[in-house]
């Protein structure tokens, strides 16, 4: 395996995604040969868990658990990062590039927190940073967006891009089953983690919305910027009521530029049923992109685990290879060179899903609808269902308003005397 | 507009397809100029008429109507071929890259027939031959396919790859019409050319497959190597009774790498009704692609019309800009570096739909459930349907068997005394 005209690698972490990376470079090694003009050699692992080498049949020598073994080694011209988390690995990640090793990482919170200083580093070392296995698994979103839909300028994104509350979703929507139940099952199965927090509470799918939109519309977008809401709230019933209405519910992230102003935000939201992303279930994420000289595409596929998350990293391992041999480290650089501002929450203009159970007696709609219409919120369709002697649901969809009308009439119809509760609403969007 | 550091460009045609690549590099200058490093200004066209120009308000000066102009001109280092056809563009394009220009080129003909030699001519003079735009339109599959899943061996590739027999599939299928009555209806829409044979015939998508699989195989397949089978003998009845089985048709362009050779044909296929590719409907198309890594992804967009196939064009455009900016045209090379045979159609093994006129008479089911089974041919489902008084329809579904027992069955069958007529075969795919 050894040859001297080899680029070598260095590979922090051995877990999931590390084993399928070395399985690719070793098992797939002499196609990437002949596709990147060179050999990939891992000359280091750093890798605390010896057992992890052995069960590959790495020899023991590869491995190390000083990072000073990897980032110092002159020799070793790529740093493939998939260790995770923030500490210590975005110092890793730092000096790696600060000694001009390109570095290929599939990490989503490094890049859609860290992601500028990054930038800046690898542009004044002219190394590659390279992170397409940060969102989409092995679907090729960033380099779709940085440089195959590179002509467009983007106006929207709409993403299912967190697996486990698809699969969760697309339980509840099968099987009419709740949302708890659902969640214990994906746990059962090792789709959610112990604390599934980060995936049902949307963060995960908000980083990758944060990197997305950064790429799609030229303008730094972090975390901090991006409006979460999670799957939590959502009952089999809102899910039997959309269906009603020709409707799924998904996860989705979405960007989109405006005239006023970047919005990004992740929720649960109502789509058609015919749109092309209605139809992507279980653990598949899919990436809806609109340009404006491509029109609409979409791009598919299994938004994480060993081989996927992998076959992105040596993908990309491949172009970073291929960029040393031609030294040009870094030709495709950052192109957050604009600055354009995030829209408040409150000034989005989406249509609305409404669920209120109201006490069931003459005059209860009329009020409902004069509080909405008040604020401008006026109403695309209206279901009404007994539910017991003296109470009923009512299920509304609005026409498109400001969500700050929306929530101020909202609040107003919390309060009015037959009115229960306002038992869920949600988005809508793809229409 | 003129600027010292714009890199020049020659235009070959100003037909649909030129019109939009001029309309982006003008419109979307400055984030062209950004995300190159360069700006792009086209120096010269090659356009006889021009009305074409003046409508475009472009300064008649850049007109010419003398490819020398374009490729003896040492200033223009991007030469894009939006003309079509073989002659005289080949010999255009052979002589631009032998002058050391980078091509970017629209033209599926020209790489599904002439690709070999391109590429090496592009190879010899370190010049760029870029061309996404052959291949469903402004979806990035070319890239996808050379770079973004280079860490994969590609298993199998199932594209819709045709937009005007994917529309008229689509009318078939939604409004129960006929084959002929779809097609009038599709020229007049301008979706089908006054002479459809290339679409409906499939050999518009047969060049398409012989790229995509030249590179998902890296080995060169050519025209001459694609099974073609059109659209033309599929009827409202075929239509109807793959729904009540479950199924959609669609015209698919299939390539597949088994143990024993490449398999590529396009001919139309059965896809079961929940498949991703059975939603992609009317000009839509979508490539359904399979790697050992990645496992199942899907492409989908508009692949045919002025702007989507512009998108693709000038953001090959960028590529090769980028690549002349640092001095590296060519880096990514023609990855062709093996030699596998292509399989004998024959040998394909594949499940069918198979629909009989009969004469409805005891022991007819027997004698051709006998004469398949004679061949090896075991049935997965059968339909029977009266017709009229004497005669009856039976539509049947295969498992698994080789296309070359499947065409003896049928020969048998064809002449049995109870069998009025081998009414369709279509094989079926996806499952």
């Amino acid at each position: 395996m050894s040859g001297e005209n080899n680029i070598q690698i260095g590979l922090l972490g051995l877990g999931t995604v590390g084993r399928g990376v070395y399985r690719i470079i070793t098992g797939n090694a002499e196609n990437i040969k002949r596709k990147v003009g060179a050999g990939l050699e891992v000359k280091k692992i750093l890798e605390k868990d010896t057992a992890k080498l052995r069960d590959l049949e790495i020899d023991l020598s590869k491995q190390t658990t000083n990072i000073e073994d990897i980032i110092n080694d002159p020799e070793i011209k790529i740093v493939v990062e998939v260790l995770g988390g923030i500490k210590p690995t975005l110092d890793y990640v730092s000096r790696a590039l600060e000694n001009g090793q390109s570095v290929v990482t599939a990490n989503k919170d490094m890049i859609a927190t860290h992601g500028k200083q990054l930038f800046a580093l690898s542009q004044a070392n002219h190394a590659d940073l390279l992170f397409e296995a940060s969102v989409g698994g092995g679907i090729p979103i960033i380099s779709t967006l940085k440089q195959c839909l590179a002509a467009n300028r983007i106006t929207q994104i709409i993403g299912i891009v967190n697996g486990t509350t698809n699969y969760m979703l697309t339980k509840m929507t099968e099987e009419g089953s709740d949302f708890t139940e659902v969640l214990q099952e994906a746990q059962a199965k090792g789709y959610a983690e112990a604390d599934p927090t980060a995936d049902i509470e949307g963060y995960d799918a908000a980083r990758k919305l944060a990197i997305l939109a950064s790429i799609a519309f030229n303008s730094r977008v972090v975390l901090d910027d991006v409006y979460v809401e999670g799957i939590t709230k959502i009952t089999a019933s809102d899910i039997a009521y959309a269906g009603e209405l020709n409707y799924i519910i998904k996860l989705l992230a979405i960007a989109k530029e405006t005239g006023d102003g970047i919005e990004v935000r992740v929720h649960p939201t109502l789509i058609p049923y015919n749109h092309p992303l209605a139809t992507v279930n279980d653990v598949y994420n899919a990436i809806y992109v609109t340009g404006d000289a491509v029109g609409d595409t979409m791009f598919y596929g299994r938004g994480a685990g060993e081989m996927p998350t992998a076959s992105a990293v040596v993908s990309n391992v491949m172009d970073a290879a291929r960029n040393l041999l031609h030294e040009v480290p870094g030709i495709i650089s950052c192109t957050c060179y604009e600055e354009k501002p995030v829209k408040d929450m409150g000034a989005t203009q989406v249509k609305y899903y409404v669920r209120l159970n109201v006490t069931d007696k003459p005059g209860v709609l009329a009020s409902i609808a004069c509080a909405f219409g008040d604020k401008e919120v006026s109403l695309a369709s209206v279901l009404q269902k007994q539910t017991d002697g003296n109470n009923a649901e009512i299920v509304l969809v609005t026409h498109k308003v400001r969500e700050k009308n929306m929530q101020e009439a909202l609040e107003i119809i919390k309060h009015l005397s037959s009115v229960n509760e306002v038992a869920n609403f949600i988005r809508v969007e793809g229409e």
